[in-house]
């Protein structure tokens, strides 16, 4: 009996796609860097039952799992490797309970984090993580990367919404870590090891999160500034102060330009603008507008041109969608390859002007957006795939920008993950010793490595 | 050489102390039901390097290593074993670095938690876990047993403010965990699997954490209520409203009648009154008054017989001293012996009544106190030391209580951990394959069972 014969005897004929046409198409995720094979088979789990008898299957072929969510991924975290089963939890999406009076609820992996927040809102309650992909990754997949995002800067990353998992292992036990309650500390905090571990230690298969309440419709400010010198000191001094906004996002002049030319809108590139910094807050009435206020003035002393804040919901939703657009705007120039370091507050602008130096060194475009409230900078590389030579470009200077993150004291990666893209760079940045407790962590729990081998290290 | 000699060479004479009547000092923590023996000797190392020393030293010899901060523990997880080694970090308390900027401040591991808060509140800074032994526990404590406090209701627990470890493993190697940056994903949250593990996979000798801005002061309201049932559905509701109170704590009848006696003040106990619920806002101006008027309703519309709110900072801490002399009032009427659980916060009347059968059972007082907005409740058992009767009739009351709190649906520790007093519970928590996955982690990283064997699992 062959893999896939034992695999359709047990899960189901419908369970297992062997066409290559079709397979194919679960290859590799959203980075184009990043190497990857031919699956064996694709299989499509429709239970924590399929999913153990999936693993205790290619545990006994020798056949590795790559786990899969929906392949938004920006690492090559969910790209095949030749012969291995890509097990993509699309049809494990539903929600399994909220409970509003305890703020959680349960869902299984394959759940799409905007179907999520739409059902939950329905309560009043509010799921924060929220990745610009958010109509289309999964929880699971924000989950086994610790998916950021714009809310960040407020309420945290996805650890911090997660209170407990269940997680099928390479022995084809299924562990379940964490619990239902707000506090809780019997042993070692495994949920949190499992969350962020990119399908290196297990599947997923259930996750309890804690919810929060529905915030405030947000105010919004915007303001533009002659140097990225001024916006990083805006910046540092927003945090200085004591603010904590509930969205702060940066774009620099080329991410203006480009915005502009594709939403056929004015932003202030021509006007010599350098970089635009967008706020929110969802504090609510007077807070809010104090915050605003504050905010607003902060920019100001730091020699902002323009700065304009307004409380109309759907004004604030047009000032954010010009930051939204970047990626699609960039696309207009070419193929994008998005980068993500994270550097402490106060290096923002260093690392912007770094970028600009990288730009002019290997002639392509980069357009710098992030997350400043978090220091979590996205320097986008715009390529034409079609030239090898450009290709190469874009690869130096996707890891020259590493080179400057961490020099600043960043981190190579403040969302994103590792996967097959950053495996070298995260030798550099934890060294020998935590490369030593890696192997040893995996091993303890996935001594065949059976579970996507020639990830993240 | 003896082991003693080889660390008097290697750390200074200063550094190991071998004289009985000082070691036995540091033999036990605030546990009273919990096991202990005798160490060999105190280590006090006064850097990173002294640990390497020390561990490399107790390694050679096979001698094990239990780490101790304050010993201000409640679960005998710093309880000396036999012949064992104390590694004490008391000299290691220098608050290394404030960077208000990047709000992260870096310590060394025996900076007592109240030192620490003072520190950074100079720099207009917060550091919320504020367990309520905050006046002599240490942050390497604090961080080893992730914390909690009455903050964890609205800022989380040590957890959720630390950044990154430095760490000493068995092998004396140093590893570097996490980073300065408030996101990164870069490889596994190894910074997350040290807090909470109770020194049994390495010592902690730096660490790194995330303040917030300082918090507006604090209104208050204070609630009495006549059932416990209308105080739980209370906190239920207020939870349920989306409310974010900064304190949410709870007292019953027996704690409230301890207190009126030992501060010889009257809150109610006379009067018909089953428990106390206690609430602060920090949001500062308007949003305190609103969030404090519609808690001021709930209680009121659950029965409350009096519900009282002070916008006066000197009122309100009057009446969190209640609360704060809880476990002070009953030494009064003998020894007390403090349970940690946490039940999902719509059960913790249930869990009131349940205390109140147990007493009755087992014949002795049982005050409960917690933090409602967790569910995470101290049911207090109060016994005559001197009667051997009356010390186990408390010991079933401590598991009993467990048990209660494991069929609402709860853990059997919140904050206090489990050490070596809850040990045979973890595995009733976790179960086989939650157990199996601790021996493989703490074999990967601690092979010779060299920290604080005997501990936790
Ligand atoms: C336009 C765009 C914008 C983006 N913006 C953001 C952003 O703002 N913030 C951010 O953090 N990311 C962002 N991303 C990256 C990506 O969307 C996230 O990493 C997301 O969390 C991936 O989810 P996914 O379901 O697509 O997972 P995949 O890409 O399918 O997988 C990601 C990783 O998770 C593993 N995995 C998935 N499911 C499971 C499971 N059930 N069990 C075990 N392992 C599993 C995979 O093996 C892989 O290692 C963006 C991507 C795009 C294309
Ligand atoms: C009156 C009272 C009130 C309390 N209130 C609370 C409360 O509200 N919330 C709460 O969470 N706890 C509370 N506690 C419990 C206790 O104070 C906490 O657990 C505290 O974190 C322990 O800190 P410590 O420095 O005393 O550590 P210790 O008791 O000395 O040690 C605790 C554990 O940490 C380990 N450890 C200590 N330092 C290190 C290190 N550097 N490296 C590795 N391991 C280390 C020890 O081995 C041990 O396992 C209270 C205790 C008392 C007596």
């Amino acid at each position: 009996m062959t893999l896939a014969e034992r695999l359709r005897a047990e899960l189901g004929a419908d369970a297992v796609i062997t066409d290559p046409d079709v397979t194919s198409s679960y290859e590799h995720d959203m980075m184009p860097l990043a190497p990857h094979g031919s699956p064996l088979l694709v299989v499509l789990p429709g239970s924590t039952e399929d999913v153990v008898k999936t693993v205790l299957a290619c545990g006994e072929f020798g056949v590795p799992i790559v786990p899969r969510g929906a392949g938004s991924g920006l690492s090559g975290a969910a790209n095949a490797i030749d012969g291995c089963v890509m097990l993509v939890t699309s049809r494990m999406k539903e929600i399994l309970e909220v409970d509003p009076d305890n703020r959680l609820a349960v869902v299984q992996p394959g759940v799409v984090n905007l179907d999520f927040r739409d059902a939950v809102e329905k309560h009043g309650l509010f799921y924060p993580p929220d990745p610009s992909s958010y109509d289309w990754c999964t929880i699971g997949g924000n989950v086994s990367t610790n998916a950021g995002g714009l809310c960040c800067v407020k309420y945290g990353v996805t650890t911090d919404s997660v209170l407990g998992l269940e997680v099928v292992l390479a022995s084809g036990e299924v562990l379940r870590t964490g619990r239902r309650t707000v506090k809780g500390v019997a042993g070692y905090d495994l949920t949190k090891l499992f969350i962020g571990s990119e399908g290196t230690l297990g599947v997923i298969t259930e996750i309890t999160v804690a919810l929060r309440p529905l915030p405030q419709v947000p105010g919004t400010t915007i303001a533009a500034f002659p140097t990225i010198e001024a916006a990083g000191a805006a910046v540092s001094q927003i945090v200085r102060e004591g603010l904590v906004p509930s969205l702060m996002e940066i774009m620099d002049a080329a991410s203006i330009q480009a915005v502009e030319e594709y939403l056929k809108t004015e932003l202030g590139a021509g006007k010599g603008c350098a970089a635009l910094l967008l706020c929110q807050s969802d504090a609510g009435g007077e807070a809010a507008r104090h915050e605003l206020e504050v905010i607003e003035q902060v920019c100001r002393g730091q020699g902002a041109d323009l700065a304009y804040t307004t409380h109309d919901l759907s004004e604030g939703q047009m000032l954010l969608r010009a930051r939204r657009a970047v990626l699609t705007a960039l696309e207009v120039y070419g193929t994008w390859l998005t980068d993500d370091v994270c550097v402490p507050r106060t290096r923002i602008a260093e690392l912007m002007s770094g970028c600009e130096r990288i730009s002019r060194e290997v002639g392509l475009r980069i357009a710098v957006v992030g997350h400043a409230g978090d220091g979590n900078m996205h320097p986008t590389i715009v390529y034409d795939a079609s030239s090898e030579d450009e290709f190469a470009r874009a690869r130096k200077a996707f890891d020259e920008i590493l080179e400057v993150g961490l020099a600043l004291g960043g981190t190579i990666t403040g969302e994103h993950g590792v996967g097959k893209i950053k495996r070298d760079w995260l030798a550099r940045e934890i060294g020998p010793v935590g490369m030593k407790v890696h192997r040893a962590i995996k091993n303890s729990l996935d001594p065949g490595n059976l579970f996507n081998p020639g990830s993240m290290f």
